[in-house]
Parts: structure tokens; C-alpha cells; sequence
């Protein structure tokens, strides 16, 4: 079986981004009442935005489950303020549990959290809480910068966030580091944000002792590990000059890499470097990069091409990296989906 | 003949920081005149400075000059105002002019820019032309984010850096784009936030026409490119989607990577994917990372190792990453740096 753990709902029908652009709107004209609104989609609708898109690459590709989430880029933690981001999330979060229920082989939940620029994290507890007790979600998406470009949030490593982690290890949901869209211009969001955002949290859990005081909090940095596999080198000596434990023990059981590397040389690289244990496949389809690789005919983001060709991997290997990370990860995946051929065949085996 | 591009002077005397220090601290009590102050430092105390550190390394590691700037950490633009930072440029500025004097056959100058947030980079100009004309330097470090990691500043593409632009077409000098410390918690200065201003200039040349407006300026992205080139399959990607030129041909004349990247598979990986005539050999020694890799026996920063140990490079191709591609990015070490041993003997065989 092949989870991806990485995807989000891009290709929502249109009605989702008319609510949003009225949401927003609603804002300029802070005279008027706030209502919180209804998006208007059928369940026709939400099968003709996947079938074409997501369910059809699935199968092309030889996918079988993605633990999907809202659009990263349109959280846009940094427009209005924390009923707006409640208000959206909500939306956003029932919109990805309908798909969940329409496909329940093919999609398992992760959360948008109503994150606000200066609004404490544990803000965002009710809405994690709702999404994984009553919607079946497994995870969340955390946003280290709700501001959208400016940082101006403390590091995940800081306190600050410690509610929120305590509710994530009580309900034994993991993160990814997800940012959202920059509103500053020095930062493309899908190439710079989000990888700088990868590396900078790389680096923060790095010089922090936040998993002694979390030892089963567990993230997933995506994009590859941002820029960290390419300078493991620099990080390897970073950790020593700083007297902080070895990599490979400081990520162990806590920090997590995807596989969403659009180049068969940098997913070599990435499995020759990182612990297979601490790779999850993920492709990020339909995401940021949708068109396909003139140099090898298939699209950039069919990460599980560079995983199948990456030959320093062993088979054992890359049932890790497909399956049993993912399910080690998100323990709440396998309620919702059963186990694999390998491990249906492993028992076979038994009997 | 070895050009290592990338090397600060962070083992300078003392006293530079004790002026430094004091200049902050004079920052405190405004009431007081400023004055410009002294640096004393002795040739004797410059020579001890180097002699067991980059010019041992020099030898031992089998590097010829260094293309040597003040440390980048140092430069903290954030720091006071536009004088403040003028009056610390120049005196950084002319410790290594004295370096250069000491060591012509081993250190070529680079130029720390007294930039400062909010302040127009033509305010840079002036220490530029002095710095070139009168002390023979042959490039800058331009730093996109004087704001110390709140990156309040414009993109580089933008034309608010312009007249600095027309200014180094002029002189015929290239910018190495190097941030400094972070005073942003979020970003650790050498682990995050160098890296990330790599990927974030990258991806504004990326976006931008810069090099149609100045088709000879040239940039060097340090650190081996940042995420770059780990990522290469998603910047080609994100070329061909937003209908960007190839991203060959968008950095060919224009935007350079060093070889700083501290380990051979993060090497590998750059002299596979980047075209070579964009790689300029550099080691940022002695600088990030200051130990021996327990994996190796060596230096992490010994990054010769790794383009000598790079089996896919050609020794025609190492000659232009070790010197070749130096020359031509940066003239103005042609009339300071004579011919290779390679360009002698090609000479020789002429006769």
C-alpha cells in the first residue's frame, strides 16, 4: 500500500474561494454584523473536482491513500483576525471531511488550524479537537508564521506553543510545518516560503530541547526537509559545534521528512542521507508544481517515479518510506485504513 | 591554481570587536558626539590572526587565494543607522585592504556595503568606488535583508536597488548575496537564515527580468545555492509554469553557486545538476562550522575533498569550478591573481 502524506485539496469547487473572497470582503466593512456564512457545494461537485485531478493521478501513479488537507496557500493565516481564521478553517476542515466520506479508501483527513498572527496557539485547541474526535482527522497543519512572511511569531520550540503540543501528543496527532501565502513580496510562497520555513524549523528544533519535554510530539517537515538534506553536512557539524545529540538521534522519533523532491538526483540524495525511518512518501498533488518534466515525460510531482527508481533503496526500504512511516506517524490512519497487501500478505504467511 | 571565492575574516584581532562594542555601546548615549574612532591593530597581530588559520588551511587543504571579505555575521546592518553602519564598513573594509597588503599572493578583497534598513542602497556607492579604486577590491556582499531576518526590505529585482546595480556593471564587480546575523529569534544566523536568503534570492531572480535591465550584472548565491539545488526539479517546474526561461539559461551569465556545502553527497549532487559553468569553488573557511566530520577524519568545511572526490567532474570541468569560472565572475582578480599553473604551462606548451 502506498499512503501520501502530503496533499492538499487544490482543485476545491469554486464556491469555497467565492466564500472565502466574500469573507474577506466582509472585512472592509466592519460596520455591518459578521455571519459566519455557507459554502455551497454538492457532493456532485466535490466528485467532479477530484476525479479528474486527485483520484485520477492516484490511480496513474499507483497511489492508493492520500491524508489530505485544505489548500496550504489559502489559510492565509494573516488576513483578518481569529474568528476569521475559525470561520475559514471550519469551512475548509468540513469540506475536506466530505471528501473523506465520499472516498473513504482514498482520502484521510488533516486539519487546518484557525491560527491568528499574535493569538496564543491554544486558540486553535477546540477546532484540532473537533476535526480528529468528531471528523476522524489524524493530524494538523501547523503554521509557524500566521503572519504570512513576517515572522513575528515566537519559534516552535518556545512555550508558547506548548498547549497546543500537549493536546497533540494527548490526542497522539502529529503536525506537518506548513506555512501558508507570503504577503511579503521578498518571498514567493511556493518557492521560497515554504522551503525557508522547512529549514527554519529544521534548525529551531535543532538548538531546542523540545522533545525532552515532548518525547512522542512528532512533525512532519515537508518539501523534502526544506534545504536540510542537501547541508546534512552543515547540520551534522552545526549539531556537533553547538553540542547538541547526533542528527539521526535528535530526529528519531520526532521529525519526519516527505518525499516532495521533484528530481530523481535530489530524492537519491535525500534517501542516501536522511534515516528511512524518518521518510514519508508525499508528492503534494495537485500542488505547486502541476506541469510535466520535458526531461522525462511524466509530471514533477510523481514523486513515487523517483522512490521506484532510486536504486540504493532496498524493497524493505520502501515499504517503510510508502507505508509503515506514514502509519507510525499517524497512528490514527489505521482506524481508518486497512493494512496492506505487504501486511496482508505477511499474515497470510503466518497462518 | 585554486580560487576559494568564499572566505570572511572571522579570526580578526580583538580590537575590531572591542571597537565594534564600543560603537554600540556609544549608541546608547546619543547625547554625545559621535566620532569615528580608531581600530589599533598591529601587522604583527594581522599576521598571528591568519597564520594558524586560513593561511594553514591554505596550505594544508591545497588553496591558492581567497577572495576575502569582513565577517558576514559582523556586518549587521540592523545595527544603528546608516553612519553607524558607514563607519563600521570602512574600518572592516581597510583591516582587510591591510590583510590583502600582507597576503597579495593569498587574499584578494571583497567589500562589506554599509547598508542600513530603510536607507537607499545608492547610499552604498561611495565605499563601493573607494573600495574598489582605491583599494583594488573586486566584488561586494550585498545583503538583500539589512533588517536582520524581518526582510523589510525590497526584492532584489526590484528598481530600488538599481542605482547600486549601475554602479557594479560600471565597475565591473559581481555581489555575493550574503545576509548577516539575525536579530529575528526565529532564524539561527548560520542555519537558517543564510540558507534561506539563498533560496529567496534565487527565486526572485527566478521571478524578475533583472537581467534584461543589466544583461552583464552578476550575483553569487553562497552555500552552495541554499535549497536550490536539492530542489532543482521544482524550480524548473515553477520556470515552466509562471513561463520563465529555462533555468540554464536564466542564471547563465548572471547568477552563480559556490561549492559550500559540507559533505560529498551534497556535492555530488550540485556539480550533477548545476551547470558547471555556474559553480565557482568556495569553503567559507574559516567560518560556519569549525570542527572535523567523525564520518571523514576531516574538516567539514575542507569542501577541496569533495570536488576532488566528485567522480562525475572531469579535471577540465574542476579547472573551471577551482579557478576558470572565478576569473571570469569576478575580472578584477585577472590583474590581481596572475595565470594558473594549468594557464602557464597551456602558455608553455605555446612556445
Amino acid at each position: 500500500m502506498v499512503i501520501d502524506c502530503h496533499g492538499h485539496y487544490t482543485t476545491a469547487p469554486k464556491a469555497l474561494q467565492a466564500y472565502r473572497d466574500a469573507q474577506i470582503a466582509a472585512l472592509e466593512n466592519r460596520s455591518r454584523p459578521r455571519s459566519k456564512g455557507v459554502v455551497e457545494i454538492s457532493d456532485d461537485e466535490i466528485r467532479a473536482s477530484l476525479e479528474g485531478a486527485q483520484l485520477k493521478f492516484q490511480r496513474e501513479r499507483g497511489t492508493d491513500v492520500t491524508i489530505f488537507s485544505p489548500r496550504a496557500a489559502g489559510m492565509a493565516h494573516h488576513i483578518g483576525d481569529a474568528t476569521t481564521s475559525l470561520d475559514w478553517s471550519q469551512k475548509c476542515n468540513d469540506l475536506i471531511s466530505r471528501v473523506c466520506g465520499l472516498y473513504p479508501d482514498n482520502f484521510v483527513g488533516v486539519c487546518q488550524l484557525p491560527q491568528s498572527p499574535g493569538v496564543r496557539p491554544e486558540n486553535c485547541i477546540g477546532e484540532l479537537e473537533r476535526c480528529v474526535n468528531e471528523l476522524g482527522f489524524i493530524g494538523c497543519n501547523l503554521n509557524p508564521d500566521p503572519s504570512g512572511g513576517h515572522w513575528t511569531a515566537p519559534p516552535l520550540t518556545d512555550r508558547y506553543w506548548y498547549p497546543l503540543y500537549e493536546k497533540m501528543v494527548e490526542l497522539d496527532v502529529p503536525a506537518m510545518v506548513h506555512v501558508s501565502s507570503s504577503c511579503n513580496p521578498n518571498f514567493h510562497h511556493t518557492g521560497a516560503h515554504y522551503i525557508n520555513a522547512d529549514t527554519t524549523a529544521f534548525m529551531q528544533f535543532l538548538t531546542a530541547d523540545l522533545f525532552k519535554d515532548f518525547p512522542t510530539l512528532r512533525f512532519i517537515i515537508p518539501h523534502g526537509g526544506g534545504a536540510v538534506p542537501y547541508h546534512w553536512g552543515r547540520y551534522r557539524g552545526l549539531a556537533q559545534d553547538l553540542k547538541r545529540p547526533p542528527l539521526d538521534e535528535l530526529i528519531r522519533n520526532n521529525v519526519f521528512f516527505d518525499t516532495c523532491v521533484y528530481h530523481q538526483a535530489g530524492i537519491d540524495l535525500l534517501v542516501k542521507i536522511v534515516p528511512i525511518d524518518n521518510i514519508l512518501f508525499g508528492s503534494e498533488m495537485v500542488g505547486a508544481i502541476r506541469s510535466i518534466d520535458p526531461e522525462t515525460g511524466h509530471y514533477f510531482d510523481d514523486t513515487k517515479r523517483y522512490i521506484d527508481g532510486a536504486r540504493v533503496v532496498s524493497d524493505a526500504d520502501k515499504q517503510k518510506i510508502f507505508e509503515t512511516n506514514a502509519r507510525r506517524v499517524y497512528p490514527r490512519i489505521n482506524a481508518r485504513v486497512k493494512g496492506s497487501r505487504y501486511a496482508a500478505h505477511a499474515a497470510q504467511e503466518l497462518l
